[in-house]
């Protein structure tokens, strides 16, 4: 296994940092490697916010669900789906593109572009010693966390990344099986095996809850999924994007 | 610089590749690559589908807008933001979770898990030598992509990843300014200063599309995004997504 796979396959969600922040260096190098994912017809449609401020990470901790993690970190940056920059450009070209950024087509590609550089950037950090966390808590209060940030419409912070010096050791959980979550020619048509391989899952991560050190539980996927799911969270997303002018036809 | 940073950095898309199929080690190595990355609230909201017969790669080389390397390749990944499995496990515990899987929320928990995950992909498919091209074009189509691969509600494939050992040497595009792309502690709020952010990347690509080896053409960013933009593509996507029962509400 060659040391690119290494750092893929050795990711671990990092939740405790040492009280050291990254170099003005880091942050760049983190961010050229955001920059050097594909994007989709070169729209790079995406922001990233870094947030240095203190009183700001405070808040956005708070915001985030409490997670003390999104205020002592080593970074702290929050990716932004935008397509506020081609609505900027199309002004300077003296042509209003309204109608398409308005797309759900457009929404889309810009939470790709934005999903895309943020992996990059996390792989770079990892490969240089670093942990990493995404934040998807941010999205709990967007409408906040844009007012705190001075985020204009077409634009949606989709989550943070909170990076810096690992100060603590995490296990790897096991993923959903390779024949589950990858179907060769067409997807999976047998109810049967579907479900089989799901059971298969089951197993493999009650065995891993069971077993992990610290915070063993009882649990298997398909019980923990639909926990969760039955709660709704963040119904005011739809309203939310939509009054940001995107995903409207 | 190291290894990983230099295989991020690096990257160009490849759309010429030497006719020489993926091992089936290998494949299995760049999906525990993307399954390695991060997802949230542990929902894996993506699949994977890898299509090797080659009557469908013909079809979908067609429907992606006649791109002939969706049909030449080493391998042919389609990545698909996935809510039916969870639907599935609810079905498995007696729930119905229906309401939950509906919501705009979830739908970008799915788009974003599926990006991540691709991502991951292809940086390992890059670091064991093979090139990469994002296929956007597949979403021209996507009714007859799912009818093609025998999708299921509440999955929507999103972009395919092809993959194969590169016959063409391609030339990495500069990408917005960091001081551009990157913010510090709120979005930039001077239209001046942005706009002149955009104006020194026009100068920057416009260099770039003038001296480029094959291709050169007159143009900038600014112009290019507007063309592009000023034509409503995809219309049909908002309709398709609340189809397969996702974004909703």
């Amino acid at each position: 296994m060659n040391s690119v796979m290494e750092t893929i396959v050795g990711h671990r969600s990092v939740r405790k940092f040492k009280d050291i922040d990254l170099s003005k260096e880091q942050v760049e190098q983190i961010v050229q490697a955001a920059q050097s994912a594909s994007t989709s017809s070169f729209m790079q449609a995406y922001s990233i916010i870094g947030v240095t401020d203190k009183e700001k990470k405070k808040k956005l901790a708070v915001l985030a669900g409490n997670q003390s993690y999104v205020e002592n970190n080593g970074h702290l940056f929050i990716f932004c789906a935008d397509l506020f920059r081609h609505s900027i450009a199309a002004e300077m070209e003296g042509k209003d593109i309204s109608a398409s950024l308005e797309t759900t087509e457009k929404f889309m590609v810009s939470v790709i572009d934005a999903s895309l550089a943020a992996q990059n950037a996390s792989i770079a950090a990892e490969s240089i010693g670093l942990g990493i966390c995404y934040i998807g808590g941010l999205r709990n209060n967007l409408p906040e966390v844009c007012s705190l940030l001075n985020i204009p419409e077409r634009v949606i912070p989709l989550f943070a990344l909170v990076v810096g010096y690992p100060d603590q050791h995490t296990e790897k959980k096991p993923r959903i099986p390779f024949h589950h979550i990858y179907h060769e020619n067409e997807y999976e048509q047998d109810m049967d095996t579907y479900k089989q391989g799901l059971k298969e899952y089951n197993k493999i991560i009650s065995a891993y809850y069971k077993e992990r050190t610290g915070n063993a539980r009882s649990d298997n996927w398909t019980a923990q999924m639909t926990g969760m799911l039955e709660g709704k969270s963040r119904l005011y997303m739809n309203e939310f994007i939509k009054k940001q002018k995107m995903d409207l036809r």
